[in-house]
């Protein structure tokens, strides 16, 4: 955002519901007092745009786009199984391309269970944590390959890179958010007895960074023995600081115990503000409900409220929360609203 | 097993509570009428054993064990961060070296919410599930490494290795597994769209071996998405097949919804029987409450379960598993055994 209050905001509806919870965010982010004005650039990215151009992320649209101050991003993706969309293409060429040429290191993806909504466990407790996922390294590389394709001698890799440099500079950003917390508490998700390379390194600058964050009390889990605590003793989590993969996996699973990726939102952060951040719900385009306004736009609209937070309007980033929060609370079991009610509702608060 | 009907075992007891539950699962082996009699050979291994001796699995010991019909094992693992203890050299060496050597490409996780076992999930609903999951390649192979170890430039690999060779295996037993259950229905769990390369020889193999199945149905699932099915609808599954990490954290998630690791059987499966297989609780040592007769030697009881149905003995099978459901049924919330008379009340219905 520059001097004069003006924010240049990429949007990229993408495919399915993307493009019907994307207004929504949107309509919130216009209505919220956040005494800045939003230009908007919509971009024609994602399957339907792939299918139409055999395109998926030209770069001069690229460069055009991390022009921008930040990016609202709805979801992209085909119908399962379409033939005429190579597996990947959209999640490598598109969403994953974003991630890493602009360097979103820092995958932010808060949970809460708010007052009101219900969750699949029985006795969830106080459930209020944020998962800093790595978003540049691991497995999500694109390093490997394959040989001997389509034969019975094909043998194929996949490479998890971790370099010193991406891990600290995660679990750095992981801890001060830690302090900035009431509980200040860290807890390291990986798997270091048996991906003992990759978890030296996480493990070795994990514990350096630690010692220079006293304040902050930490402790380890194996990624199978996090399934357990997710499940059994969700309020023990504060912060919890992971790779790339093991990220995308515990966050769904987190998303799913406090109500649903229907609320879960998220930010793909460049903390170094060398490229504007991706502001995204944690769900998909689910082409199966798309086009019906049923989807739930609460998980785009509260990625707007991590998008202001990060934008450095912290009081409009709350407001939008206590919004959705209040919405939240008013909503009642049986009852049915369309998309763009919902999102009048929230923005009616505002 | 030989004509003269005796099997031999070879007993790995481990660390930990490995020490207490295995002899409740002795206890139970010796005590149901299979009709053949077990000869036991015990190993001392884990980390006790390599703390001691400096030697994790010496290859004379492998090469005895390797002679035996089957392996009963506890658990192994020492106190956590255990300065004598290198990272990943007991599960590395001991736990995955079995697993790689005697070629237990068939990692076979029951999971099943038994009457009167409570759940986390509200509303868990009829779970009866197995995951098959792959043992033998994967991120579990230790391929990989790293440079400048220590420094700022560190670069830290892990290389998931996919064969054809080893995916369609574990592929074929898990359509057979599905084909042998009342519903019939197999869902491939994986990253395709992120790891594409493995991803594309376990949907190709996935795709080939159910042309060949077709009284059987599949779906298809990503792993982030697996997590919330998982936790909100997890009757709906009746096989899973995935890959050796996916397969380990899905199973402790699956352990979790079905009253936890303390029920949780696998059996590491050599299906072609060049050596012999493995039979283990999913739990690990658990040293914080290890000496104390306070572990459920329940998963390790149900281990012997897989135990005799590999070898064979179908019926006395069912009867440790229709004994260990009956004592469930009969525990009440409040009351607390130690690990030997929860392996005495099982045997004691046999
Ligand atoms: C669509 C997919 C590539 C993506 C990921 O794996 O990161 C999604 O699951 C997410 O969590 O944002
Ligand atoms: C102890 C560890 C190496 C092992 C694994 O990751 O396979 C365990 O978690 C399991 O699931 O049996």
């Amino acid at each position: 955002s520059d001097n004069t209050g003006t924010v240049q905001l990429a949007v990229i509806p993408g495919d399915g519901i993307g493009q019907e919870v994307t207004p929504e965010a949107l309509k919130v982010l216009e209505a919220v007092d956040s005494g800045v004005k939003f230009e908007q650039t919509h971009y024609d990215l994602g399957a339907e745009n792939y299918l139409r151009t055999k395109e998926v992320l030209p770069p001069t649209v690229l460069a055009e786009i991390r022009q921008h101050d930040a990016i609202l991003l709805g979801a992209v993706g085909g119908k399962p199984n379409d033939p005429d969309l190579p597996p990947g293409i959209l999640e490598r060429g598109l969403l994953l391309k974003l991630r890493f040429e602009l360097d979103h290191y820092v995958n932010l993806r808060p949970s809460r269970l708010f007052p009101g909504t219900a969750s699949p466990l029985a006795d969830p407790g106080d459930v209020d944590f944020v998962v800093v996922r790595e978003g540049t390294e691991g497995p999500y590389t694109g390093n490997g390959g394959a040989l001997r394709v389509g034969t019975p001698h094909e043998v194929a890799t996949e490479v998890s890179v971790n370099t010193a440099f991406g891990v600290e500079r995660v679990v750095r950003d992981a801890f001060a958010r830690a302090e900035r917390r009431p509980r200040k508490h860290l807890t390291l998700v990986h798997k270091t007895n048996v991906l003992v390379n990759a978890g030296s390194v996480w493990w070795r600058l994990f514990e350096a960074v630690a010692a220079e964050h006293p304040d902050v009390t930490t402790d380890y889990m194996h990624i199978d023995a996090a399934m357990i605590h997710m499940t059994v003793n969700p309020s023990r989590f504060d912060v919890i600081v992971t790779d790339n993969l093991f990220g995308d996996i515990i966050t769904d699973l987190a998303a799913a115990i406090t109500g649903g990726i229907g609320l879960a939102a998220s930010g793909n952060v460049n903390p170094d503000r060398t490229a504007p951040s991706m502001f995204e719900p944690v769900h998909g385009s689910a082409p199966d409900i798309a086009g019906q306004q049923v989807a739930d736009p609460t998980a785009a609209i509260l990625s707007t409220s991590l998008l202001l937070d990060h934008l450095g309007h912290a009081d409009a980033a709350a407001a939008v929360e206590a919004a959705v929060l209040a919405d939240l609370s008013d909503r009642r079991p049986g009852t049915t609203r369309r998309t763009s009610e919902i999102g009048d509702a929230i923005a009616a608060r505002l």
